[in-house]
């Protein structure tokens, strides 16, 4: 089973000397206290807890499941003590408002930890993770009583939250929800209906649990525009904070899925529960989509996280199995068989996990800091860090989940047959992984919005905001040894912006084309801005090296994995543009009633 | 849940108005009975108990699992009992040698059978798929006595079989293994050892079970030379074929494994147990090869069965399920929202899946018929065959298996976050495609195949072999409406020539060149592969539409797919091309010791 290590000199590779954090955090108001010390200090702490109270629970946690019972759930050995240490540590608090308990750190260092924990245990993560949508939630659109009444323990971590949006019958398409909120004397809401696939909806971590639920108000209109934000706590609160009697808020049962077993995913049944209106009424979906970045940015972690753990596996057994001859003569003479390591094939599904990995970890940390500057700067900066986001969001989201769910898969590959079989927990980190392209927004609603909402819908400025980047970034960088890697990937965004053009064109006259070209065309962009990353973490490799400054093979590992991505899996943005150039007609013309005979 | 029905109709497009299997079998002496007649009714009669006795039991199949108890092995519900009825419908004889029972009739019909049957649960279809795999040893290399004592009760199914290669140590490198066989007074061999991932070792179906044993004799040479096969029945068989006493041969454990759980995955130990040599000494692997494209062809088929299966399910869901609204405006303008299967990305799912199971049914039928003229015919037709199953085996089993499991994963992304959840049956599919890709040598095994032994093993022979098939379909399909498949199907074709001498000429000065390629130049045959059964059918599609016979929207909609495939699914080449012409180096260069730090 592979134990998680965390990868802390990759990880501090890209936090200082690829992004430069501390420069950045004593730019930024509010955060002068982040420096690089006390962030490298706060992330060997966070990989300590991950690597030995959490990684250790996470085969275990898959095994066991939760288990429900007459409305209860209870979580698998060991999860409730990780979550009571968790708070002890104080870690709910570390990306949080001061004003309410937080200790304002940089949510970008709440993400690098969140990646630590969720790459150690992701089921176990997701208690704690849906606070964070509740958090945000009240952070900015509660009231000052709320906050008080609700944040502060949300931020003690005593209590959780869960985030209810889901119905049965609706999932993207929240305009058809039916939830509803009937106004009472007392100024509360009477919340009826059922909602689904709530995570961490129940369980046995926390005293209390503080449910947001989207519900519709007697007179609202229908559709999207149509939609309230509501806190139902599952223990009322008395006006001294203390708990007083259950709401009428109940889990009706668990599903049975394919992963994330330990993560309770439950069906809530609200039956007149009593609920308060959070923020404007109809707002609630503009209210939710402040903080949707986040919930998305918090959904890439998840690809990047079951790619690094697979990879971790996966390497350990192919230095370790041996099997066959390499093909150039033997490399372990005195054995039976060579490591698979040898092998080239083993070795492109190790680099393609790797250079994913690596490359995705770049990627969302550059996003999370985007988050940052948006929160704490003002005019100009803010608004192209906010762009960036706009921009970045969906692609990160689909593509980091999709080629995570593939690196899952090249790990099982490793093992060979072995990674079928549960006891090494290959296999494990493929079903725990399938999710991450589902919820908070599949791939198909992501391509959607970065292709309609973001892309065409800004006239393209959303998308040159990040192409000047890329290429100031080529203009800047004319070392020899890397021009390969810069003078490919400007290419390759003069194409992108090419591409979004045509498609543009296409769209004006039917809107299918659209549709019909977007996850191609997401997955074209992923990966071209991991291109730019890369390019970024070559440069940087190249100079410390030119510099002799520090661990040349360290560098020089950088080098190569650039190099492998350039060469075998940026080319595959060859089939997404022939794919998406094709057209509407391939897709559209087939009648549904031709597609079985 | 799916409920498996036969695609009837695409079925008998293929057998009988694309590969013309009445005339085949006609001119192949032994095979005169095969008529289109009699090959429709078996097939609909395979359809029916598919349907209606496997189809039921797969979902509560894969619940429930296999229990083991003190060395047995308790079936899912309901299994033992479908299997009655397979053996009392004399399935298990249908392709096997008249001379001991069986019906003699094509194994490619067999192969559409077991299509039927593992799409409707692979899993129950692993007991008598195993057996195949003994039938065929025993067919082959088995004496007299042999096949009257085993074979005879095999091909009845009364018994069933399995194949014992691997070993915890070894799975692709079988020249590692370790059973020993010592000789007896008696003739007999005292087999002792240790083998794992036995499918169908032990069960509650059938009075015995026949296991076909890879040991080594004690002066056996190393490696994959001294290897020999060994029949060890789990009960002796006395003279007059009653069962005698309990053999000792013991099923330790079943594996707890990610999917296809209700198929026995076996340790099992031989302890002095009594076996009987087959073929000659030390010859064991080479016996082996002999069936190993059948058994091949047998695992492609599970690609093409989970692609069919999640395919049906994602196609009812998407008519069924309403969310948003179509781009290009409201299409059910009555209802809340629109069915899924109007936006364009679900229906590139739909069409991906569809496309890819339409493509590899044909491909598997044309492979299974070739296997059935190297049977029966001789000379240079037997020849022609040969070189055609040694070519596109390798290509049929690795490309197949990926593609169906990516299938897989596009019906469950159709469901939405529903596709995650077990009752909906749609990750199953995933979870049972996965082993695929793993066993009868994984993909990067096929791939060495392919390039080492087949493509530059040959000189580039059997690769000619196979593209003057397709040279001579462009030249014989001339029709306008088809002109420009056909023109970028010749194109593909000398591309894949070129590819593969520039792949021979670089391993030439370096072996690992061969390896580096491997598994984006399999892939890559694939889609070249695919598109040449792609143009086949959309040729006989277009004649009939010329001609005005039959439902004209049948044939329509296989142009309209075969449209799709080359315009989205074969340009997935381009990718593959450049990855494989990138060179060795991007993956050899990097230390092993520089993979992490």
């Amino acid at each position: 089973m592979p134990e998680y290590k965390a990868p802390l000199r990759d990880m501090q590779f890209v936090m200082h000397e690829v992004l430069d954090s501390e420069a950045l955090y004593q730019s930024l108001p509010g955060y002068e206290d982040a420096t690089a010390d006390l962030m490298n200090a706060i992330v060997d702490e966070g990989a300590k807890f991950a690597e030995n109270v959490l990684s250790p629970l996470n085969h275990s946690g898959d095994e066991e499941g939760c288990k429900w019972s007459d409305g209860e759930v209870k979580t698998p050995e060991g999860f409730a003590a990780a979550y009571q240490q968790y708070v002890e540590n104080g870690w709910p608090a570390l990306p949080a408002d001061p004003n309410y308990g937080g200790q304002g750190m940089p949510a970008f260092l709440g993400s690098v930890v969140s990646e630590m924990i969720g790459t150690a245990n992701w089921s176990w993560g997701m208690y704690p993770g849906l606070s964070h949508g509740a958090v945000n939630t009240l952070e900015a659109h509660g009231d000052e009583e709320q906050k008080q009444k609700y944040l502060t323990r949300l931020i003690e971590g005593t209590w959780t939250g869960t985030m209810c949006l889901t119905e049965s019958h609706c999932g993207s398409d929240l305009g058809l929800l039916r939830t509803k909120a009937e106004p009472q004397a007392d100024g509360s809401y009477a919340i009826s209906g059922t909602k689904i696939f709530i995570s961490a909806g129940e369980h046995d971590m926390a005293e209390n649990i503080v449910h947001i639920v989207l519900a519709r108000l007697p007179d609202a209109p229908e559709g999207t525009k149509g939609i309230s934000l509501f806190i139902v706590p599952k223990f009322n609160v008395n006006a001294d904070g203390s708990l007083g009697e259950r709401n009428a808020v109940h889990c009706d049962s668990i599903e049975k899925k394919m992963g994330i077993k330990a993560s309770a995913t439950c069906v809530m049944s609200f039956d007149n529960a009593k609920g308060y209106l959070i923020g404007p009424p109809n707002k609630g979906l503009a209210c939710m989509f402040t903080f949707m970045n986040t919930a998305r940015i918090g959904t890439a972690i998840q690809g990047l996280a079951h790619g690094e753990l697979s990879y971790q596996g996966a390497l350990a057994y192919a230095k370790d199995r041996l099997s066959m001859r390499s093909l150039s003569g033997p490399k372990n003479e005195n054995g039976p068989a060579d490591p698979i390591i040898v092998h080239a094939d083993v070795r492109r599904m190790l680099l393609t996990q790797k250079a994913l990995a690596e490359g995705s970890r770049a990627f969302i940390y550059f996003l999370a800091q985007q988050g940052d500057i948006v929160h704490a700067a003002d005019g100009d900066r803010a608004k192209k860090a906010d762009d960036l986001l706009a921009l970045l969001t969906p692609i990160a989201k689909a593509f980091i989940t999709e080629t995570g769910f593939e690196s899952a898969n090249h790990g099982v590959q490793v093992f060979g047959g072995h990674g079928f079989i549960s006891e090494w927990g290959m296999e494990q980190i493929v079903r725990d992984a399938r999710i991450s392209m589902l919820y908070e927004g599949t791939t198909g609603i992501q391509a959607l919005d970065l292709i309609g909402r973001k892309v065409l819908g800004s006239g393209g400025q959303l998308l040159l905001g990040f192409t000047s980047l890329i290429e100031e970034f080529c203009g800047a960088n004319t070392d020899e040894a890397i021009a390969p890697l810069v003078e490919t990937l400007g290419k390759y965004k003069d194409e992108w912006l090419e591409l979004s053009m045509k498609i543009g064109e296409a769209a004006m006259k039917n809107p299918d084309e659209a549709g019909a070209a977007a996850v191609d065309y997401l997955m074209y962009s992923g990966y071209v801005t991991l291109a730019y990353f890369w390019a970024r973490m070559a440069a940087v490799a190249q100079a410390k090296i030119a510099a002799a400054e520090g661990d040349t093979s360290f560098y020089e590992a950088k080098l190569m994995t650039a190099q492998f991505y350039f060469d075998r899996l940026l080319p595959r943005t060859a089939a997404h543009k022939q794919a998406l150039l094709s057209g509407a007609d391939n897709l559209m013309q087939l009648p549904e009633a031709m597609f079985a005979f």
